[in-house]
């Protein structure tokens, strides 16, 4: 559980993304209505469009966008690493070119504080360096070291500056290290000695084998104090969500469930379906049976498979809001069991039921 | 007011377009929501998908979609001859290739009567001819009398055939003839005498000058019964539909709400405005003083500018919900101030409103 002025998170918890200041193709009302206590926007974003200064003038995204539940931002570090066209690190920042026009940019992690204050969130990360999955140890170590510093001056930016809008926001570390112990583990202390609000494990998902994102993952949170949240970042399948929680993960943000719903993959308890395929035409049930969203209580599955065929966007948006119900529903089930005790049995039967429908 | 098995249609009436069995960008929900009473589809383009086959089976369109207020299809004509690739039109039919994939079909007065008793649309409209806007006399006389002879043999066909699903679907006539008004008399004296249960006037707003629209309408409903219901298909502009109200029209439809409100316009009693132009991104109140859709009851100017600019579909759904509250208000209007015998004064007023906000 954590507490912020603009509601209490209970974790673990999915967050959907709203990368721009919206969860593509669903409706604030709507993220209420399947039971999202906390979402994600992304600082490199924003600082792009709409930008700080209108931000600040509109009162911070809360008001802008007209959600008054919590906001989670990423810091921008891996969209600087992942869609700037250029980029030049420098012992005190990175200068990069907007995606959008080619304008030059820069973030330190001063700067990234500055906008996040602008922005508002309730929980704001530090800007870290994203590098490559297969970077290696020696690159690791060195970005390792520049993301701790960046860390320093983050944490002592935080404490130097006050937020704008009377609500207190937090500020998470992120734990970089790559897919070395060694390195992790040094992150980790270094973050935790500085005593953040929260940690976030960066750098996993990013192309490594499931296998070692598990291993990394027990491993870091093994490191990171148990009394905080502990978020692992962009990650990922339902599966992945369930094995995560068992290694000690009480956050999760991942653009599968709208992107995924996007493209017409609906999840369900027994694996994700086409839902484009011909053959749902002809089925007459909803997505998931038992599925109380605003998909699955009103409409078949040969509905939204027509409804891609045709390319129209009530598709988009059914496909996204059942998507989200179920990454919801999915980590509050979680929850659930447990409080009951009984997650390892709970997860179990999660893992093989999605597995074996998914063969069918 | 018009009464079906699915409800009462006060008049006059604005129908949302559901081309494809959904309201572009727009939820069943929110229909009800912003008071639709009735929606228009399309019978071609349900016709190629998913196909009366399918909808005979989901037990028609209300049930598919879920939608279970009023359903008007419009016959087709004029997508045979405004998007297929190819059509031959013969004395008892067209054959036409569908947009899509290029397969032929062929539509007969009796087969789109079929396709639509599939459907289950309250309100089924017979197979026209839509010559284009200048096909000169000869050829509108010529097609008109395609039209009327089409009319007939549909007439019959309703006749001997009975609805699938056990409420009751009404047909109404398609008067055309083009700009001339003793083809237009003919036309619509023709179809009189077969006793429809509603007129709609076809072939206008398809390039002609606004007061050729206003006169031939207004020559149109003359001729026409007071006593049964008289469509404008496919009008148009809040001011086209005010003045065509002023000339005896009860129904309308148009894509114009929703087809403009995805390109970013959106429609206020002071004129429409381009939202996505930079200037209303600092423009921290709704679309529409005083308007109670989704849009302009939770959201500003200033963040629909910045949905749209940055691509989010949610500007696509807020820009659609609230223009479709905007034509449903104005027909609502319109009802209030003829049932209160002031239409003429309100008109007068609304359209130098709307004119005035335009030139500013």
């Amino acid at each position: 559980m954590l507490s912020t002025d603009h509601g209490t998170i209970e974790t673990p918890i999915f967050m959907p993304v709203g990368t721009q200041g919206t969860v593509k193709a669903v409706q604030q009302r709507e993220l209420r209505e399947i039971g999202a206590q906390i979402i994600l926007a992304n600082t490199y974003h924003l600082a792009l469009r709409p930008g700080s200064e209108l931000l600040s003038e509109a009162g911070g995204l809360h008001r802008f966008m007209n959600w008054d539940r919590p906001i989670l931002t990423d810091s921008g570090g891996y969209q600087v690493f992942s869609l700037s066209e250029l980029r030049k690190i420098e012992h005190d920042g990175v200068t990069f070119q907007s995606h959008i026009d080619g304008s030059y940019h820069r973030f330190t992690p001063e700067r990234v504080i500055d906008i996040q204050r602008a922005i508002g969130s309730d929980i704001m990360m530090i800007l870290d360096e994203c590098p490559p999955a297969d970077c290696g140890y020696e690159y690791a170590e060195r970005s390792n070291q520049l993301t701790l510093r960046w860390a320093e001056q983050a944490r002592e930016y935080v404490a130097r500056t006050a937020p704008h809008y009377g609500h207190a926001q937090y500020a998470f570390g992120i734990v970089q290290g790559n897919v070395f112990e060694d390195l992790r583990a040094r992150s980790a202390e270094g973050l935790v000695a500085l005593d953040f609000d929260g940690y976030a494990i960066g750098g996993l998902a990013v192309g490594e084998a499931a296998e070692v994102m598990y291993r990394i993952t027990e491993f870091t949170t093994s490191v990171l104090p148990a009394g905080k949240p502990r978020y692992l970042m962009g990650v990922g399948t339902p599966v992945n969500i369930v094995e995560s929680i068992e290694r000690g993960v009480d956050m999760f943000d991942c653009v599968m469930p709208t992107r995924n719903g996007r493209n017409a993959m609906v999840f369900t308890s027994d694996g994700p379906l086409m839902i484009k395929k011909e053959r749902f035409l002809h089925e007459y049930r909803p997505i998931e049976d038992g599925c109380d969203c605003y998909a699955c209580a009103h409409f078949t599955r040969a509905y939204i498979s027509n409804l891609f065929r045709t390319r129209e966007i009530l598709g988009l948006q059914l496909a996204s809001i059942h998507n989200l119900a179920f990454y919801l529903r999915l980590t509050r089930d979680a929850r659930n069991a447990i409080f009951q005790d009984r997650f390892s049995s709970w997860k179990d039967a999660f893992v093989r039921r999605y597995h074996e429908g998914q063969s069918t």
